[in-house]
């Protein structure tokens, strides 16, 4: 089984990750039946990079830059002058938060089909670059992570995305970058409406998004039980760690390979230690990054 | 193939099935990927017998007795007075609706965890018998339908139930009496709420029901794809049936093994001819019916 984690460095977190699943799927006191094995992740910064900008963030920008173009009047308010002006200032106040980038995201995609949207979605994956890495996006999620996923699918977990960003963002890329179907993929959504045989984004945002304790209720919407192995990085995901049997805290702490920061995880780390949750340090656990 | 559809009358439908179903799995101009073959079927009335109530309808009734009974001030007031009352006139008009039967369940069950609500679930389908054919719920599905999912599945299609009715209530019976796992499950849902590690049910009803353009929608939501093959019963399938490549419409026709009825499924029969869907009967190809 150890095999399968080459990415990883020898170490606590890897003895703890392959001591848990080995006693669940295993014959033994901890055994769990396959049908309990469900797995989640979140994505942003546990699966993929999620600095200095969300993907999700620069899709967005680049929809505002085109609208702006498109409609030069538009440049005269918000958010399109931001982006006009580069106003990283005014950009960052908005797209560091969850709620106002699903807005955004749903608010710029209004009243296309869904898969008017996946095309969108399918190109900015293409031609996108990161800004600080220069690789496509599809390019950065982190190895060791799918070697996990992997391992645990081999072991038949259902391994399920919970993610506060866009599901049908994610869903596009889940399969080729993940090995996970677009319809494991759990996620903040638009409101949808059908018409005449298609179903259309609307303009709202679906309650709740999938952040906080909103990821516990998405997942159980979806799976219809607790995850026995959670995974996250961030404050966002403590309910979800909390309500899974072993929870697994990515910590951000390599400067080099990838980005140093434990802003917006404070309480999640304090959490760990009081929950038991295995923390991963990206710089000392993770033998290869990407 | 034709071996696993036993219970299936040799006729039109079943030719038609086995030929689609063919036609996407094996070598050839129509074959589909696994990853797209998604099947989605309603529930009641296509999965499992929705007369002369909506087993769920019976829940509720149960439910309003003990409220009425443990507190006898409410017996003057409805829906609690009609229960104390038999009233079967007013209570018909409720739980014949979806809306107002859905309501009725998340009011009924506020404030519980998910697990406290599946238990009352589960004492309730040990206990309750269907009250003409006088046996549990749980043996009234339509073993033809059961055979047509295993058929599925064996060819490799991830099958999902997509009731109108309540998601969690279905939940806990589907992989006893469908063979599939509760994470195939759509249906309507009450709203949720995260407290301290728990999932509990609030007062509301999540929008869209899962019903007419509410089940395209849904599935859109869990899948992120089109369904290749589904089945339904009544008008409020329609809209699932028109986004399928293959429709299969459950006709009520059989008085002395089930019931006989098309009402509610008049516009569905009338759009099963212009779009080519398979309509079933259950007199004639349903070989056994339960």
């Amino acid at each position: 089984m150890a095999d399968q984690m080459q990415s990883w460095a020898d170490g606590q977190a890897k003895t703890q990750i392959l001591e848990f699943v080995r006693s669940v799927t295993e014959p033994g006191a901890s055994f769990v039946p396959t049908r309990d094995r469900i797995a989640a992740f979140d994505n942003d910064g546990t699966l993929w990079c999620e600095k200095p900008m969300y993907p999700q963030a620069d899709f967005l920008l680049r929809r505002w830059r085109e609208l702006a173009q498109a409609h030069p009047g538009m440049a005269r308010e918000q958010p399109w002058k931001a982006v006009v002006e580069d106003d990283r200032e005014w950009l960052a106040r908005i797209l560091d938060h969850v709620p106002e980038l699903t807005k955004g995201v749903t608010e710029a995609y209004q009243g296309i089909t869904t898969q008017v949207f996946e095309k969108a979605v399918r190109a900015f994956f293409d031609t996108a670059r990161h800004p600080v890495l220069g690789v496509p996006y599809t390019r950065l999620g982190y190895r060791p992570m799918r070697e996990l996923i992997d391992l645990l699918t081999d072991r038949e977990f259902e391994v399920y995305i919970c993610s506060a960003g866009g599901r049908d963002f994610l869903r596009v890329v889940s399969a080729e970058m993940y090995g996970i179907p677009r319809q494991r993929v759990i996620g903040s959504g638009t409101t949808l409406e059908y018409r005449h045989g298609q179903v259309y984004r609307t303009g709202g945002v679906e309650q709740p998004i999938d952040e906080g304790p909103g990821k516990p209720i998405h997942l159980w919407s979806r799976t219809g039980r607790r995850p026995l192995l959670a995974g996250g990085n961030a404050d966002g995901d403590a309910a979800m760690l909390r309500t899974a049997r072993f929870g697994l805290l990515i910590r951000h702490d390599d400067p080099e390979r990838e980005f140093a920061y434990d802003a917006g995880a404070e309480k999640a780390l304090t959490k760990a230690k009081e929950r038991g949750w295995t923390v991963v340090s990206m710089q000392d656990d993770f033998g290869t990054v990407f």
